[in-house]
């Protein structure tokens, strides 16, 4: 691999354009693209045919990690000083590997689920880092879909970092918590509303498995009303302590962990 | 309440003392004390008797928080500028309430072990994010201890942050996992080591119920061998996706909610 092009401008083009993307929500919806950083973000998406777009790579990485087969792979590689990568990371020990890849096409919600699917919804979920937790959990236990409602950006910089490259291999969709309800019954996919009240079936008496959906809501308030009407169950994890004590990824997770077990 | 002691220095003794205790580990050790920041953990400190040793509130957050109950009983109260307050602070948006807090004497593991008990170990679990995330979900779930063998300091701030209140809620104690697994067989408690291996029991085959005790290890290596070769049984939480994607906290809380939910 030759080093064709060598950037040492943080001014240059495609660095101000990664680091537009990075800092720019609008800028991620408009093109459609997303940043990623690390060796092992970069290697995953490089799995996927035609996602990574650009691929920056600092000449100290470039010597560490230049021979893995995912980068020789990659056909153009732009090389870039160390103080450029700076420039461009978000982290406090940078790898020197930088990538800006397209944001996986999204099937709509109607196509997707089926009568013995199961799913989350994360209605209103707002911290990166919940909502990068819960899709790693969703993909180690084989979720069939992660949808949001109203949640947090699921391509920005934070949410890349904390679920690492379960971002690319959950399937992933987003759309209005309501319709989505009533869209579920004609298909026979039961809801249940995870709420933290008394007067919900408890977990341990409620048999999640195929063709079942829960809806966690946001950390702070948690399920609007409206919503939980909307479902056909009420489902809470029984608590011995306090009820602070289990935020919204460890609840997402346990639920999950029991709507898979049963299909096994 | 009167403004007993109004403190505008930030080299003044006690504010120095409490940056002391927050940089230092080995004085939160030698002194038996660690720091507490914000409101919240402040408030769950002092409902027990004799925990919090001193309790300083900035100007501004007297004005917001003067008048909540345990803050009015806590007999002497050192009242701080903002600047002084900054100066303390670990976070971003300091709240202006800071307190040095006895660390709760553990009793020995000996003294604890019960046969129909429910115990996390965690043997080198490193990462305070999730050391406080598996804090407060075995106090949500109602564990009966969590044991540490050689985990990260369990009263460093960052713990303190993440565990919030349950940190002083969980019965704690800390001891070496190989002489505890021998402890526990003698009373009849069994172990699981919880490991990533396919030739181990799968969770949803096993009944983690009272008298038992699940091993967790590091984040990067897992149990060492010898630690999984001394429990009674090998668990595993089956996987579809990739098994990187599963956390320590994670995998813990799952572990957690199917020790517990077998006992209601």
């Amino acid at each position: 691999m030759q080093k064709e092009v060598r950037i040492t401008a943080k001014d240059n083009p495609s660095v101000k354009h990664y680091r537009h993307l990075r800092d720019n929500k609008r800028a991620r919806r408009t093109e459609g693209l997303f940043v990623a950083e690390g060796l092992r973000i970069v290697q995953d998406a490089l799995q996927y045919p035609c996602l990574v777009q650009q691929l920056f790579v600092t000449d100290a990485a470039w010597e560490r990690f230049g021979r893995e087969t995912q980068i020789q792979e990659m056909g153009m590689i732009l090389h870039i000083s160390d103080a450029v990568g700076d420039s461009m990371s978000d982290t406090q020990h940078p790898q020197g590997v930088y990538a800006v890849c397209r944001i996986p096409e999204r099937r709509p919600v109607t196509e997707l689920l089926r009568q013995d699917g199961r799913y989350l919804v994360l209605c209103n979920v707002q911290d990166p880092g919940n909502m990068g937790m819960i899709l790693r959990t969703a993909d180690a236990l084989g979720m069939d879909a992660v949808i949001s409602a109203g949640s947090c950006e699921l391509f920005s910089p934070k949410v890349v970092r904390a679920a690492m490259g379960s971002l690319l291999r959950v399937t992933l969709c987003e759309t209005d918590a309501l319709p989505l309800t009533a869209l579920m019954r004609t298909k026979h996919i039961t809801t249940y509303a995870a709420v933290p009240a008394r007067d919900a079936l408890p977990l341990t008496a409620c048999s999640l498995g195929r063709g079942s959906a829960v809806l966690i809501g946001n950390e702070g308030s948690g399920l609007p009303g409206e919503i939980i009407a909307a479902c056909d169950q009420k489902v809470t994890i029984p608590m011995q302590g306090d009820a602070e004590s289990l935020n919204a990824a460890m609840a997402a997770g346990i639920l999950m962990w029991e709507m898979m077990k049963s299909g096994r």
